[in-house]
């Protein structure tokens, strides 16, 4: 493993331990200060947009900032048969990166907080229209992430991206989990984040079904790549999310 | 009808989808969580302003992202003399395409809150007052997406628009729908962001006004369009919100 | 009068019907949704932040959007000497568009919600510590406009100076008027947003001793000008805020 | 002391009056016009963070906006063995500018309110999660603002640093203060934002921990800074925080 390549994982770890203590650590906030539900979401909500758009802007040069192993899943997928696509190297070395560091989020949220470092969620989220929730959050963030490459857009994926999910807190009856790591992360947690143990491999399995779909979505909508030629060509733009920026 | 129009008709119609999802989903959302209903329109219309400047951002290089049928017509008639201008035959795709996915999108967001798929609205916005809001709402926005071209701050458009619909919420009495084809698909949900079916056709006819007052509030202060002459005029930008500039 | 001075008071005068209208149109609407004060003023900053920043962005290139006296004679007053200065003559175009069209959007917020016309205020706001809000207000928000063109960032102007606003209705106690016209225009509405006759002289003096204090304070922090020199120094980036950029 | 120095340290003075005048006046409004702490909280950071993005927009290029004594030691820190670091001397001028700037801040926001101008905050803040809250807080603040010039991108620190600290009210349980100088000043104040002289100590001493940490995490996720080479190097973007760019 190169020193870019651990540096990189260093990266996504961190991202996604920030990222999930932003999560988790503003839901207990909210939940400790106000007795409103709706109050508690747009806290919670508002954070998360917060936290997410400013780990995209430092952590994308660094490794795209994926925090998501469906993320960093498509982009293997997309770039399979391109040379310069993303080796499953380098997915080995994200996927664990980001789950440990999730549950590390997790943990830290509540040791910020003094509650139990561990303690398993019961907060059942096993609903069937809580799946198709999922399917449609993480059909939307594959579409958006990729979508934003291909319409040369890539700068504004901070803002895009957190604004995403800003929304789908709220339009989705799954407040949009749509991340693997992130959901694994919240069952570590007895907190208005947290999710059962038991309703994990569901939300997986739906957003799994959700970045299939997303992707289908975006070859109708923004048709076949054309072979990367110049320097300003989409293509060059989204390899931005995947490849190093800092030497 | 080229693959071209299809592949923006699509766009159109995704666009159309996710807006009204976002609209009513998180209308639903927010009347389970809160009983304040000032909270719940907070949260409404700031899912809203995230979720419609995302999909402005995303979509608008490959449709324009109207996602409206009166922009759609606005960008007619404005083109209408014009070679370059935007032609009938697109209106005629793009129209179905918004109507039908705004009708999607609020059967999506019922069913992502396990509620039945179609119910008409019960909620009654007949008051005159309110019509006056839509009036309001819909000249606003018209001045608003086409006076960006004429100042040559179409790269503005998306957080410029989604702002914009984010203040109209709540300074207009009828939560700014501003959208005939929005309009439609919320008389399919029984929730919070419905509307009457009775009360459809007023909301569309002031809108209508609307986007005539709108059109004529910007000749009145932007003055008559110069003729095109180089590659960063205003005129080259406004084409931005027509044409498609994914290949 | 040229044409052209036309449009621009035109502009002014359009601008500040909406900011009026958005600033009292969100306060009826927030007043009517929810009973907890602190949700009630939420919507009505962040409406205004919305709104504003709209405003600057979509009426900056034509008139400067000043939508305030004060602004407009600080121009007059820092290019009194110039060549290129702001004229008395647009100075008494501009001031009387802003008070007619700070009228005219109480008016038509109260119109959009069925409220009467016109219903002066009994909201008193003649505590001694709200003018000193009010001094606080006008000098940050006079620092912030003439600021941004020292500093060679007046295309940052839009989201800048709403985000003040945003920041100033919850830190200055007086929620942050801190322009004339909207003061008066604030008069006629018997609602939320209102302000008593009695109380607008002391205020609108209090804003006079805000934008003395700004100017002096920009005075301090920034330095003497330097002569203008080639076409990026950042006095023609301030001659932005007030010259036309539409032909 | 050169007149230079002098209107960088003037400005740091003027940003940490401003910033805590913000942070305590918006509190104060919060706690008058709620009794949801959680819609309080809101109020507090939505406030804090607009106004804190304006103050690092406007006086970024002045004094490169540190308002924090730690933020002004790392920058010594990280320059120490450079020719063109931030010396010594300037680090006496800006520390005692921001710390009587933010106790100015504190009085100027209970005058704005009617309070009594000096009163000793009873809050107390001594809970040992809550030092790891800060830790956690000011660690991450140092990360990013050295971070996002490693990465080329320090024309974001106005977005991202308030957007960070809208982050860090609601997932640190000390609320984020972050900040030293900030922190002195809101022991002046005997209301929302108040925090106990007793609790001011520990807070600062967790402060230095986390900025040390913060340097350090820099280090691992960015590697050794590259000797500079040319104009648009990162260092060269970096030096834009520290060095005056008004004449």
């Amino acid at each position: 493993m190169s020193a870019s390549l651990c540096r990189r994982a260093l990266a996504e770890a961190v991202g996604s331990v920030a990222l999930v203590a932003v999560v988790v650590g503003s839901g207990i906030q909210a939940t400790e200060l106000s007795r409103d539900v709706g109050v508690q979401l747009l806290a919670n909500s508002l954070a998360t947009v917060f936290g997410l758009g400013v780990l995209i802007a430092l952590l994308g040069p660094v490794s795209g900032a994926h925090f998501n192993p469906l993320v960093t899943l498509a982009a293997w997928f997309k770039g399979r048969r391109a040379d310069e696509g993303f080796p499953l190297r380098d997915v080995a070395a994200y996927v664990p990166a980001q789950i440990s560091g999730a549950i590390a989020g997790a943990v830290l949220a509540d040791a910020m907080f003094g509650k139990p470092l561990v303690q398993w969620s019961t907060r059942d989220r096993s609903a069937g229209h809580l799946l198709l929730g999922e399917i449609v959050a993480t059909s939307g963030l594959i579409l958006l992430i990729f979508g934003l490459a291909r319409v040369g857009r890539t700068h504004l994926a901070p803002v895009a991206v957190a604004s995403y999910i800003g929304a789908a807190y709220w339009f989705t009856s799954s407040t949009s989990f749509a991340n693997p790591a992130v959901t694994i992360g919240r069952a570590f947690t007895g907190t208005f984040a947290g999710i059962a143990p038991a309703s994990v491999a569901p939300f997986v399995a739906a957003q799994a079904v959700g970045a299939v779909l997303g992707l289908a979505l975006m070859a109708a909508l923004f048709g076949p790549e054309a072979p990367p030629q110049d320097e300003t060509s989409p293509e060059q733009a989204e390899s931005e999310l995947a490849a190093p920026a800092v030497p």
